[in-house]
């Protein structure tokens, strides 16, 4: 039995449905919503529609913007002869986020899984192969995440990408920075050790 | 500097803005808007737009309500000769789920709090008031949270109430059922010493 009117009730269902939010965190963000002014709420409604209807694929990357080619793809101040492969748009962010990398991105929306029926056609693999083709690319890196599945795909990847004679690396594994041994796992000091580093 | 397209770095700032959704989580929230089937995503914007336009309060409780008056105060099987004051609409919710009380409500939306500025006028008093001034109102249950405002706010209410010669009840402190006396609090353990009863 429901005790909130209608509408409400499906605004909480729509809350529910988003990732990590639970029942009473929908109830709660559903009665902020009616607490806040008109503007505002209409405002929500609007940016989710605008966001919708404007962010799709940077034709090159596949990163998400709202030209047709993305900020990082049309800059002329990245070394387009490096592409660091990863598996979300966030995951550029978070690299962006180190001012360090100046090459450019390919976002491939997902890893391979065939246990979720993620298959090779269904993540932007086809799209990396085309840029590969061009003669411009020297270096790929791969930059999904150090689980199994970014691992698969990582490596399936490595294998497509042979045939263009293009060095094909992978991000560091090891231990991070500022933590400490102690709690390091087995795996990750294991491979620590293996790709140590002369001082 | 901002990474993402400016209608996708909008939707976070207003995810982001609701309360408890970090940077983080509305960065998470806002792809996954975007990673809906469009009609999906147009139906979490018109779900904000529909609950801010249809939801209201009751005319009587104040509850929220899509029509006048709630379906609570319009049911012939609720016994209006009881109000149980709560400060939230989902308190409403929360004594419902009991499934025992069988009274009518009355939603203060707030409670009396100087520190934030909110005086008698800003939440929903007077409305209760009018009520208490109808002969058929027999008893008023404050069930207003047990905390410091909630304790003020009910005092405050009750000294209102007085000249009405209305009996006004506070919903019984104790220790909470199924939990531990290990754990409880001096205050509660103190409470349910104080209120005990005979068996």
């Amino acid at each position: 039995m429901s005790f909130f009117p209608a509408s409400l009730e499906t605004l909480i269902d729509r809350f529910a449905s988003l990732p990590g939010i639970g029942r009473k965190s929908a109830q709660r963000l559903a009665f902020h919503i009616l607490s806040l002014p008109d503007e505002e709420a209409t405002a929500f409604a609007d940016a989710i529609t605008e966001a919708k209807a404007n962010v799709h694929c940077c034709r090159i990357c596949q990163n998400l913007t709202e030209g047709e080619v993305c900020a990082i793809c049309a800059s002329d101040r990245r070394d387009k002869s490096t592409i660091c492969v990863v598996s979300e748009p966030r995951d550029v962010l978070s690299i962006e986020r180190g001012r360090e990398y100046n090459g450019t991105y390919h976002v491939l929306h997902g890893v391979l899984s065939p246990m979720n029926h993620v298959g090779p056609d269904d993540i932007r693999i086809k799209e990396l192969l085309v840029r590969a083709a061009e003669d411009e690319v020297e270096e790929v890196i791969m930059a999904t995440n150090p689980d199994t599945e970014g691992e698969a795909t990582a490596m399936y990847i490595s294998r497509l990408l042979k045939p263009f004679q293009i060095k094909v690396t992978r991000l560091a594994y090891g231990i991070p920075v500022g933590s400490n041994l102690e709690f390091a796992d087995d795996a990750t000091l294991n491979r620590a050790i293996e790709g140590r580093t002369e001082m």
